[in-house]
């Protein structure tokens, strides 16, 4: 990745919508076409495609021309480095709090 | 939560942006004051004031006002939302490569 902290600010910002959210969560079941993709949505096409383009540019999800069908899929590499992010916050989180309380024990003794 | 998909979007879009990003950074290490919190940053106090808003609005930081200082601080539950959903599509994507994966032994045996 070129820059992460872009990478991963576009990645969040995919994330921040429900309808993409919406589709990744359909991806994770198993790959899709466009129109199957868009049927729960009352949405144009043209709306919709913009959303998979979203979801395509950043990397969560990516797409492959079969025939005259394109069919979209997960791509785990920047779910994860987002997850990644996250969860590293919580360790450095979770890891002051127990200084903290190692702390507080100190003190009590 | 009265409508988790549209805190989980608010939790996202807070994370999209670079500063704030960083802010939940500093603030996994410990609690600090704004004016902490602003230095790194060559910004007006009332622009990242904004940021802290948004940070505390969608539940990801928590600030006290103690005496004449605000101290903010992680608050770690929208951040395990956001991780949750993240690993969540995780496992439903690795269970399905790992039938895929079956199917495929099943198929050259």
């Amino acid at each position: 990745m070129p820059n992460q902290s872009t990478d991963l600010g576009r990645v969040f910002q995919a994330l921040a919508d429900p309808t993409r959210r919406a589709v990744l969560e359909r991806l994770s079941g198993g790959p899709a076409g466009m129109s199957e993709l868009a049927q729960p949505f009352r949405m144009a096409l043209p709306s919709f495609s913009q959303h998979l383009d979203v979801l395509e540019d950043c990397g969560l999800v990516r797409s492959r021309k079969e025939g005259r069908v394109r069919t979209y899929r997960i791509s785990p590499r920047a779910m994860q480095a987002a997850e990644g992010w996250l969860s590293k916050q919580r360790s450095l989180w979770a890891r002051r709090l127990d200084q903290f309380d190692d702390y507080v024990k100190e003190q009590n003794r």
